[in-house]
């Protein structure tokens, strides 16, 4: 069996979730955040079959892969009128990583 | 060394604990929630010599296992009367997953 | 590859965060308490290349270790007079716990 520890950002994370739940595998969701990013992320706890290890990082990948996305135009909070940017611009959402660790034994009581 | 990662549902969490100090043994707990339960569970970290996994196994297992519960009768918050159960019902509570993985080192500064 | 898993202070977690940063090494950070302190603590995982392990203890070593601190007299809150202590007392702050897992394989999408 393997332990496949994957940390995906929030807002993918529900969606991770449900494409888990539909193929059957459990997966354990922890609150996290990051070093860098300042914004919150989840972190997944999946153990799986050694078998199953391959489909589960599709699903990941699938749900969560790094991606260009285009955001409204939006004056931040407090800014002043100089820094409001009048078209939409492209930024970057999405990304996970992920840590597959071998496992010893499981139980379940 | 191994790590034991327990998964076990809120309301056995504290029970666990106490059980553990009283051996002795040190564990890191974390809020989790699980991919098919709604409900919030936790989720122990800790990190054992070899020759106490079965003890710890067994604590877990003695404090968590699933097993039926009668639960008094109660009609759902918001409900109709007609989802009022006169008699109490049996449910199943409880629950623990637990995997074992290997440890290479172990520090504490 | 190899996963640090470490315990540390919350006081000491910002601090480490930041050293971490520094030296563009990514963690992930879970809130988390301790099975005897009843104190929050931080539970980091830190995924490194094995020729990292070492310089990321010593980061843990230099700004969680456990230490001696003067506290200045503070009477307990709702205590009466006679546990009021005059004088500064020294006291063990910091401390950390960490792991060092192996790791098979590493994604990121
Ligand atoms: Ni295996
Ligand atoms: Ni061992
Ligand atoms: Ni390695």
């Amino acid at each position: 069996m393997k332990m496949i520890i994957a940390v995906v950002q929030d807002k993918d994370s529900n969606r991770l979730s449900e494409a888990l739940v539909k193929e059957n595998i459990r997966a354990t969701k922890l609150a996290s955040t990051g070093g860098f990013l300042k914004s919150g992320n989840t972190t997944f706890l999946i153990g799986v079959r050694d078998d199953q290890v391959d489909s589960v990082l599709k699903l990941v990948k699938e749900n969560c892969q790094s991606r260009k996305q285009m955001m409204a135009p939006m004056s931040s909070m407090g800014g002043n009128a100089d820094s409001y940017v009048p078209y939409p611009v492209e930024v970057e959402v999405g990304g996970a990583t992920v840590f597959i660790l071998p496992i010893d034994r499981f139980e379940q009581f």
